[in-house]
C-alpha cells in the first residue's frame, strides 16, 4: 500500500504494518526479554521462577470512547479493565498501575474525580495498586493511558507462540456481546430494553478474565493464549503468526447468546458474524492439545464458574486459516476486527 | 479557586491541586509501595535489596512540542530522556520501556519511523530495552507517552522525603539553559548564532543525568533528590513538601553560563531568573548534610565529570521558603515553573 508520490501515511500502512516496521528497526533485546514489541504484553524474565509483565493500553476520546455515551466512572473502569485483560491473557497476576492523563484545560474537575473513582474501583477489585502517573494538558481529545505491571510464574506464563497443529481452540464466555452493545448504543440508548442492558455494559465496561487466565495457566495444559480485543478473526491470527500455524474455526460453534442473536437479527446480521468479527469482548482465546479440552474446561469452570467452548482447531501453517460457515462452506479467515488506523473501524456514536 | 456556579475546571485547580485531590481519594497502598501518586516515580519494594521503579511522562503536540520546531528523531530522544531523568532522580538504573502513541491517521509513516530512530537511540545509549507499547489513532494532537521501568538498591534509592534542616541544596550542571533555548526558538530559529545552538539542543533534547544520579546515590550521603523538570523554584518545593522542611536559595549561587546571561540580557531578564524559574533543564537537585557538600561534589565529579553547585540550605518547615536575591533582599520562593494546567505555561512557538 503506497500513496501517490511515494508518501505513505499511517492509515494506509495500518496498525500491524506499522508495528512490523517499528519492530524491524529496533535493536535486539537482552536475554531477559521473552515477548515484546508485537505482543500486547512485555514478558521480562527478571528473576528465576518469576516473569515481570508490563502492558499499556490507551483510551482516546473520539476513538475508543465518546463523552456522551460513557460516564467518567465507567471510562475509568474500562481503561483499567482492558489492561487487566492483557495481563489475564498471559495467565498473570496484575499488581501495580500508573495512569497518564492528557486533559483539556476546561474539563470539569468533577469529571476527573469520577474517572478516578472508576479507575480505583476496578483496580481495587483485582487487588491492583494505583502507584503513580502523570497529568498533562492537551488542546485535543481526552487521553487516558494506563500502564499495568504484573507477574507470572515462568513455568505457567502463556505466550502466543506455543500453539501446535493438532491443538484445539477454546474461548471463554460469550462472544459478540460488546459488538451488539455498541450497535445498540449507536442506534440510540433511549430505546434499549432492560434485558439488553447487559450488552451495553459488556461494551462500556468489559469484564477482564483475570481469574480465568490464572485458572487456565494453572492447568498446565494451555499452549498459547490471547485476549479478544480486536475480534476473534483478528486475534486468533496473532497466535497463528507467532506459533507459525494455521487454523480452522467453526462459525456454528461460536458461543452466541440469545440476546446477541436478537440484536443481530434486528440489524440484519448473523450472531456468528458479530462473534467472529466484533471486537472488545475481552474474552480469552487459548489453545490446548486435542483431547485435553474437556479436562481444561472442567477445571476452569470449577475454579471460576466460566464456560470454555471449543471453536476450532490448529492446522499446519501451510494449511492456511479458514472458517467453516453454518452452511458447511469453508472460506478464508480474514482479520476483520478493530484496526486502529483502518477507516472501517467503529464510527463515532451519534 | 472556584468558578461561578460551583463548577471548577482543571485549569482553575492546577496540576498539583488535581494530584492532591486524586491522591486523597485513592485507596491505601500495600506495604511494598514506598513512593507513589504525588511523586514522579513509583518506588516498589518488591524484593529484598532491590526496589522496582516505574514512571511515565507524556509529550503532547502543542503542549510539550511543536512539529515545526523539533524533528521526530529529536522528539523520540526527548520523550525517552525526560523519563530517564525521573529514574535518575531516584539514583536508579533504567531498564525497560513501553511506548504508547496516539497518531493522526494522515501522519506520514516516515515521521513515525524517525521518531522510533530517536526513541531507540536514546534508549540504547542508556542500556534500556524498548519492550512494547501501544499504537492508537487520534483525531487530535500527536501523543507520545513513555513508560519506563528500572531498579535501585533499597539502601541507595533516593526519595524526596529525606531532607533535614541543616542540609544544603546542590544542583548538577548549569541551569536556565533549556529556558534560554526555548526563548531563542520562539524568537525564530533562523537567527541563532552557532555558539548558542547548544541552548536549543538543551531545550529540545535534554541530557538525563543517569550516571550522575547513580554516582550521587553511591556516595550514600544524599538525603533527598528530585529532577528539575518544572524549574528549581517549583521542584525544590517537592522536597520541602515531602520532607516537611523549609528552604533558602541564593540567586547569586545559581550556576548560569555566559551564553544564558547573553540570551537573558537580550530579552531583558536576569540569568538567575531563568535558572530559578525556567523549566526543563532536567538537572538533578539534591540535599546533603551541611559539610558533606565538597566530598559529594568531588566524588560525583570524579565519576562523571559533572560539577555540583551548592545553591541553598534546608530550614525548619516553619521558617518557610525563601530566595535571597543578588541585592541581598530575601523574598518568598514561589513555584513559578511549568504547571501543566496553568495558562502561563510556555506558549506555542511562532
Amino acid at each position: 500500500v503506497r500513496a501517490e508520490g511515494g508518501v505513505m501515511n499511517v492509515s494506509q500502512l495500518g496498525e500491524f504494518g506499522l508495528i512490523r516496521r517499528i519492530a524491524a528497526q529496533l535493536p535486539r533485546y537482552r536475554d531477559d526479554v521473552r515477548a515484546a514489541v508485537g505482543d500486547d504484553v512485555a514478558v521480562l524474565g527478571l528473576d528465576p521462577g518469576t516473569c515481570a509483565l508490563a502492558t499499556c493500553d490507551i483510551q482516546v476520546e473520539g476513538v475508543h470512547f465518546w463523552r456522551e455515551s460513557i460516564t467518567p466512572q465507567q471510562l475509568g473502569r474500562r481503561a483499567v479493565a482492558v489492561n487487566l485483560s492483557d495481563i489475564a491473557a498471559k495467565g498473570g497476576t496484575p499488581e501495580h498501575l500508573l495512569i497518564s492523563l492528557a486533559l483539556p484545560a476546561d474539563l470539569e474537575v468533577s469529571w476527573v474525580e469520577s474517572l478516578y473513582v472508576g479507575l480505583a474501583e476496578e483496580a481495587s477489585h483485582y487487588g491492583v495498586d494505583i502507584v503513580g502517573g502523570n497529568l498533562s494538558r492537551t488542546a485535543g481529545p481526552i487521553v487516558v493511558d494506563v500502564f499495568l505491571m504484573g507477574k507470572a510464574s515462568v513455568e505457567e506464563v502463556l505466550l502466543r507462540s506455543g500453539a501446535r497443529p493438532g491443538d484445539v481452540v477454546l474461548v471463554t464466555g460469550w462472544l459478540g456481546e460488546a459488538a451488539a452493545g455498541l450497535s445498540l448504543l449507536k442506534s440510540g440508548t433511549g430505546s434499549v430494553a432492560e434485558e439488553w442492558k447487559h450488552l451495553l455494559e459488556a461494551y462500556l465496561v468489559p469484564t477482564p478474565r483475570v481469574s480465568e487466565g490464572r485458572a487456565i495457566a494453572a492447568t498446565g495444559r494451555a499452549t498459547a493464549m490471547v485476549d479478544l480485543s480486536d475480534g476473534l478473526s483478528s486475534d486468533v491470527g496473532h497466535i497463528c503468526e507467532q506459533s507459525w500455524v494455521g487454523v480452522r474455526l467453526f462459525a456454528e460453534r461460536l458461543p452466541v447468546s440469545d440476546e446477541v442473536r436478537h440484536v443481530t437479527e434486528a440489524i440484519g446480521r448473523e450472531g456468528w458474524e458479530l462473534a467472529l468479527e466484533g471486537g472488545e469482548d475481552y474474552e480469552l482465546c487459548l489453545t490446548v492439545p486435542g483431547g485435553a479440552e474437556e479436562e481444561v474446561a472442567a477445571q476452569v469452570r470449577e475454579r471460576t464458574g466460566t464456560q470454555l467452548t471449543c471453536v476450532g482447531e490448529i492446522l499446519k501453517q501451510e494449511a492456511g486459516r479458514w472458517v467453516v460457515l453454518p452452511d458447511g462452506s469453508e472460506v478464508p479467515l480474514r482479520p476483520l476486527g478493530w484496526n486502529h488506523f483502518a477507516t472501517d473501524g467503529p464510527p463515532a456514536a451519534e
